[in-house]
């Protein structure tokens, strides 16, 4: 399995750093945020090094669908499966993107708002 | 594959409402969002009729997974694959989700603010 010895989220699958896990299988692995933007706020990986969707092949498929079914079990268990969430990647300078290891959000425990900002 | 007759998405996959289809393989297919927020915003949506993340289960694991290759592609055929682009995914009622089928948006085309609106 791909591994960046310099990549945050790649230690913290690794145990290296500490994190809040919520969900953890043999694909992903999911945490609470550290800078939580709503009431639930987790960020789901893939335990593999991928740097973001613009390397999605079929060799990742597995792990990348598995993000939404551990998205489901997160839902569930962190209360909002029922109120609604919002499943978020950034890709890239325009998104902001700023770990280099694909990352999917969930926020919920609120209503969420417009997908994107106004200009 | 499970399809629900009512359904404006899976309507779109059977071709039976008209799109303007950007990618299409044998699990997915992304087409133009009829009002789009950016520049670029394409939806990408799974052939079967998967309500929401709430019904991700291992049986759609590929299909779930291939939205990340499509994505790829259509970052790469619209020309933003190296600016950047912002993948979300609405579950529910807080998350404002509209049509009742799993779908992936990309956004690109201009940088895109904060992921969550300030309340």
């Amino acid at each position: 399995m791909a591994r960046d010895p310099n990549c945050v989220f790649c230690k913290i699958v690794a145990g290296e750093i500490p994190a809040k896990k919520v969900y953890e299988d043999d694909l992903v692995v999911a945490f609470h945020d550290i800078n939580p933007r709503t009431p639930v706020h987790i960020l789901i990986v893939p335990k593999e090094h991928i740097v973001s969707a613009n390397d999605a092949t079929e060799a990742h498929r597995d792990a990348l669908g598995q993000l939404f079914i551990a998205a489901r079990q997160v839902a569930e268990s962190t209360g909002v499966a029922k109120t609604g969430y919002r499943l978020l990647v950034n890709n890239g300078p325009h998104a902001g993107q700023e770990v280099m290891h694909l990352h999917m959000h969930l926020f919920g425990g609120q209503p969420l708002g417009p997908m994107v900002m106004p200009r």
